[in-house]
């Protein structure tokens, strides 16, 4: 079912601080600021090849990762995007194996314009999982 | 700087449980277990493209994801790995920024055969980063 690693979400209180380490002390290209009120945080895409690297800083008072970054003040991994080929195909395989999808269980449009659901960590061994459709 | 992203690595405390989880809940393709005693881990790579999922599980008592998982008991995201055109080069740079080499600074063999540093996570964003040599 997995598909590709779309991506790996890094949490940080300070995108414009954190654009500048990966830009200058690392040398990577970076896209400019994506705000995405609905989900709560402001992106940057780091590009190191197919798989990207997201920037994540909260957006508006109800933003889900603020009490990822109350636990983690300097930031840190926050969660994998794998591609799936059928949303819904997964969510109910998911589902009927036991495995909890977090929220209404609705996919949801997620930064690349395509729905997404969010996979309790718990059942995962501890890692937050996007799933993407491809 | 930064080449492509080579893999993401998830420590755990159960590799066989872990691998049951991602094998047969999320239907990916495994690697049958690497045992990496110089590096005091135990791995497996899943198939997800060129970027790789790679799961740890410690090995021996002095194993250095053995505080991670005290922390983290049933496990998470611990480090993300980086290629580099010149591993040399890239930790030669990286000091004169100021960043922090861990351990001696010194390049050592990873689980590609290749040499690899890890750079402190204090330094970026709360972000353990290895980095490979391409």
């Amino acid at each position: 079912m997995l598909g590709r690693l779309n991506h790996v979400a890094i949490a940080v209180p300070d995108l414009e601080a954190a654009s500048v380490i990966y830009r200058d002390t690392l040398g990577a290209n970076l896209t400019q600021p994506q705000a995405l009120p609905e989900h709560g945080v402001t992106v940057v895409f780091i590009d190191v090849g197919y798989t990207k690297i997201e920037l994540l800083e909260p957006l508006g008072a109800d933003s889900p990762i603020a009490a990822f970054l109350a636990k983690n003040p300097s930031g840190g991994m926050h969660h994998v995007c794998y591609e799936v080929p059928d949303i819904h195909a997964a969510r109910d395989r998911l589902k009927k194996q036991g495995a909890r999808i977090l929220g209404d269980g609705e996919p949801k449009i997620g930064a690349h314009g395509k729905p997404v659901i969010f996979l309790h960590p718990k059942d995962f061994g501890g890692t937050l999982i996007e799933l993407e459709q491809e």
